[in-house]
C-alpha cells in the first residue's frame, strides 16, 4: 500500500483529529473497515452534514445547526441571568453540572490584540444587546488566564453603564482537591477569595 | 443542545471509533467545527469512499480499494516466499520493518470453530492455490495464541503434500527486552527455541 491508496488517504485524513497520530489513525481505519462499516458510513454522513450546516447561534454565538440554538430557544430558562463563557465546551461543562438555568453568551475566544482578536471578534455588540433584554446579572465565567482576566475586565467596563450586576465565577481549590497538589496560582486565588464564616 | 441536534448526533457517531469515549468525541467535534472544517470535510469524503470501495484483494485477501492490492501487483517482489498473517495490521507492521520482500496472504482471522470460523472463512482454498504458483517457502506468522498455533498447525498439515518449505516466525525475547520483564510464556518459548552457536 503506497500513499495513493484509499486506505492510506483515509489514514492521513484521520490525522486531522486532535490527539490522533499515525498509529491511532491506522487502528481506526482498520477497525472501521473490518468491523463497523455502517458506523463509518454514519460518521461520514453526520460529519459532512455538520461541517456544512453548523454555524453560530444568532443570539448567543454558540455552535448550532439552527439559526437560534436550543438553549436560547428554550423559554423555560431564567432570562434575568446571563453566563459569559469562552467556548462551546464551557457551555457543555456548565450544562452537565446542572447548576445553571439561565442563558449563555459564548465569546468564541478571548480578547487578544496580538492575534488580532478585538471586541468585534468576540461579539461585544451582540453581548451588550443581550444585556439590554431584561438581564439583571451577568456572570463572567472565563478562565483565569491573562486573556481571560483581560476579557472579564473589558466586559465589566463596557457593561457597567447598563446598571446590571456583574459577577465573576469563583476560582479556588477544586472539590476533593488536596492543598499540596494544587498549583500556587490557584492557591493564592483561593486565599485572596476567602469567605468569612 | 439535546440529543437531536446535529452536534450531538455527530458526537455520538464519533463513538464508533475504537478508544473514543464521550469526552474525546466531544473534543473531536468541537475541534473540527471551530478549527478545521476542511479537514472534517476531507475526512467525511475519504471515509465514505473507503467504506464503499474497499474490499479484499483477490490474490491475498488483504484490504484494498482495487481488485488486486498494491503488494500483489508489485512484480518486483520475491514470488518464491509467502508470508501468512492474521490481519491487515500485521502486513503493515512487517512492511514497516522492511525485512520482507516476498508476498503476503492475509487470513483475516484465525481458525475458531466455536465462533464458526473454519477453513473456508480464512480462505484456505485460495491460500493453497497461491502455494501452487511457484511458492518455495511459506512463513506462518500468526501470533502464538491458542488459535494462532492451531491455525499454523492446520495450514502446515494441508500444505505438507505440496512439498514446500513451511516455517514459523520466531517467538522469543524482544530486542532490548530484559528477561525479568518478559512474561513466562515468552520466556519458555525463548528457551525451547534456543539456537546453538
Amino acid at each position: 500500500m503506497n500513499n495513493s491508496s484509499i486506505i492510506n488517504q483515509l489514514t492521513e485524513a484521520f490525522r486531522c483529529l486532535p490527539g490522533v497520530g499515525p498509529k491511532t489513525a491506522q487502528r481506526m481505519v482498520l477497525y472501521l473497515l473490518q468491523r463497523d462499516r455502517d458506523g463509518g458510513r454514519q460518521l461520514a454522513g453526520k460529519l459532512s452534514e455538520a461541517m456544512d450546516t453548523v454555524g453560530n447561534c444568532e443570539s448567543c454565538r454558540n455552535l448550532t445547526g439552527q439559526k437560534i440554538c436550543e438553549i436560547c430557544s428554550n423559554r423555560a430558562r431564567d432570562a434575568s441571568i446571563l453566563c459569559v463563557v469562552e467556548t462551546p465546551a464551557d457551555v457543555l461543562a456548565i450544562e452537565h453540572s446542572g447548576a445553571f438555568r439561565g442563558y449563555y453568551f459564548v465569546l468564541m475566544g478571548n480578547l487578544s490584540p496580538i492575534d488580532g482578536i478585538g471586541p468585534a471578534e468576540i461579539g461585544i455588540d451582540l453581548l451588550l444587546k443581550r444585556c439590554r433584554q431584561g438581564v439583571k446579572e451577568v456572570i463572567l465565567a472565563m478562565g483565569s488566564t491573562i486573556e481571560g482576566e483581560a476579557t472579564a475586565h473589558y466586559i465589566s467596563e463596557v457593561a457597567k453603564p447598563l446598571g446590571i450586576v456583574l459577577s465573576r465565577i469563583a476560582h479556588g481549590i477544586p472539590l476533593g482537591g488536596e492543598l499540596d497538589f494544587v498549583d500556587s496560582g490557584t492557591l493564592s486565588h483561593a486565599l485572596e477569595g476567602r469567605k468569612t464564616l
